[in-house]
């Protein structure tokens, strides 16, 4: 490890950051990502299979160009999703076929469901090639269970399908019942077949965790059980555009190899990052508290990631409203809480939902301090648009 | 310009690189690269038609996938080619369209060549939607006069063709008959109609010139004349992966705006800046005589860019040895003279050439009191091959 961090020194000092590096990113920072995997999951990982990359979703989407042949090749893809997923199958005009997460079972992912995608997938036509999970989820914040990856990655194996892990806030955890736990990790250990056979691209970012640095652009992805020809011609597509950036992959090295005991800022380094996850777990906590104090609102509790999805349940005198002014109801529920209050969510249906069900995605990061009036003005809002949307109430302020 | 300056120092103190910044890039630096071109140009450029990119390679691609349908859409492209544009064309599934440059003509572009190609594609069923010049040439090294850029503008009007102007190497020009001139400018000087109706998308990037950060992934394309629904799905699809990385966007406004007249360290920028410029002039002028002054060897001058592109007259000898050893005759030479000298240079064959004509590729980079050795050696070893494949000679040494 002494040897990667005087590489890092030698490469600063001997011309810096200016060069192009290895297509795959440079050799030392991919040795010391497979160490820090091997760390966390007891299994050796190859850096060789370790690609760097300019922030997670340039990753994904390179990935899913792999996969993607034509309109009749399908990806499983989790209901709500991050919107990446739907844009990047879109644009290399594959087939996104949904499964949905069950907000009732804290937004946990029934294999019946998946078994029942993917007939309809086939049933139209549809070979479906791999499947998407993102934990903890994006914009559901639950960390999925090891017996719930088990499922899922014997799933995989019977019907044939890559598994793309979207691991990209496995630092952002906030209760203690249910830890982050990698595909890989859980694949490694169920044994062959499946640990032998079933095709892994997991991936992770320095734009999330304790230090958010995502305007840096750095990401990584490591495949498993892929075949070497198909790694050769990802190496070869990543090659096109020469390299990912440089001063990402030094973050990302730094990321992966943090201070260590000893270490003379060590301190401050566990005192600073504790006291942003402590920080952040309190928010989630405040927050779902908050939305579920509140009338018409039921929110699960934020395991993970970084994100609050309360359901919102409108009346139906709002969804008139909504119609009435040409928006889609959970917009115009989002468009007059930023009015009223000035803050801005993201309304449900970006990242898709069962029809006639809203929600609205909001982050856990604002200050606090700021917290408690954030919930407060919030609370406020919605009490008078319930009560302004009541069906009891004989009057509209619209 | 003092306000950007300001805005980025702002940036800098006020939480620093480590946010997402617009898809398009900051809006301050976009500014900034409008005021160049304006500066450069003499007409006015809209910083809302400029998006920065992680390198101008990214640029290209994103362009290229906009433009590109399915195999039966094509885009011509100079023969010999930088394969950024071969291999993102066909990632794309589109048709690469050929057109030769000239060697004879100092590897001028003759337009009734650009007549054939196109109506050779239209034979096949390609429908052609666009143009791609490297000006100053990769791997060619010649800088396009401003007669030649209005044939070429005339051209993509009458056939309705797009214009990508790869023009990353506008900096490194290394003679003054034929100084850079961007599309825009030729383009925006002819007037209606052409200036309002050719669709020009222009790369740049912070990976040439005299400062060669290529390690930073810095670049951004300017559009002219392009429909705004086009420039919003463009701007819709740069979304997906969030922003191009924050410090690169840093260094394109450094780039774009650099030190004046008055600033403290002015004298010693332009005396670094000369310096390094007239130093890659001179090593242009040593390899291009160096090589001309070789047996079976003619090359063009490097007007411009970074390379040295000259032609092996290969003895059909060594064209028989290459065969036995199973390898492209300038592959063979190539390998052969990195045995022989160390000196590692990229055959021909990778940029695309006529049937039996051969060439490699070199940049004009190594050290300039390096360069008499370099020369030197390369003559030693090719006076040898090209002695051991004399047609007259009787004895071989392979």
């Amino acid at each position: 490890m002494q040897l990667q961090k005087l590489n890092i020194i030698l490469l600063l000092t001997a011309g810096g950051l200016g060069a192009y590096s290895d297509s795959r990113g440079m050799p030392g920072v991919r040795k010391e990502v497979a160490d820090f995997i091997e760390r966390r999951d007891g299994y050796p990982s190859d850096p060789e299979l370790i690609f760097l990359t300019d922030g997670a979703s340039k990753g994904v989407m390179q990935i899913l160009n792999t996969i993607i042949r034509g309109e009749s090749d399908g990806v499983l893809v989790p209901v709500p999703q991050y919107p990446l997923y739907s844009a990047a199958i879109s644009l290399f005009g594959g087939s996104l076929v949904p499964y949905y997460l069950e907000e009732t079972e804290n937004w946990g992912l029934d294999v019946n469901n998946l078994r029942q995608s993917v007939a309809q997938a086939r049933y139209k036509g549809i070979t479906v090639k791999a499947m998407v999970i993102i934990n903890p989820g994006n914009p559901t914040g639950q960390c999925l269970s090891e017996s719930n990856l088990r499922e899922i990655l014997r799933f995989c194996y019977q019907e044939n399908l890559a598994l793309l892990g979207d691991e990209v806030y496995q630092q952002n955890i906030y209760q203690d019942e249910r830890p982050f736990i990698s595909a890989r990790k859980v694949m490694m250990g169920m044994g062959p077949p499946i640990s032998k056979e079933v095709q892994l691209v997991s991936f992770h970012t320095v734009s999330k965790g304790y230090w958010g640095e995502c305007g840096q652009r750095g990401g990584y992805f490591e495949m498993t059980n892929i075949p070497p020809k198909t790694v050769d011609e990802i190496y070869k597509v990543a090659s096109v555009s020469l390299s990912p950036n440089v001063p990402a992959q030094i973050f990302m090295g730094l990321m992966v190899n943090p201070l260590k005991p000893g270490d003379i800022s060590y301190e401050q380094f566990i005192r600073e990052s504790k006291g942003v996850l402590e920080s952040l777990r309190r928010r989630a906590r405040m927050m779902t508290d908050g939305f579920n104090s509140c009338k018409n609102v039921i929110c699960n509790f934020t395991e993970g990631a970084m994100y609050s999805f309360p359901q919102i349940q409108l009346p139906p005198k709002a969804i008139e409203a909504a119609k009435r002014a040409g928006k889609v109801p959970d917009v115009f529920y989002c468009l007059k809480l930023l009015e009223a209050t000035g803050i801005s969510t993201v309304p449900g249906s970006g990242f898709g939902q069962k029809d006639g069900v809203f929600h609205l995605r909001t982050t856990i990061l604002p200050a606090e301090e700021e917290m408690p009036e954030i919930m407060d003005s919030f609370k406020k809002f919605n009490n008078e648009f319930m009560e302004q949307y009541d069906d009891r109430s004989g009057y509209s302020r619209m």
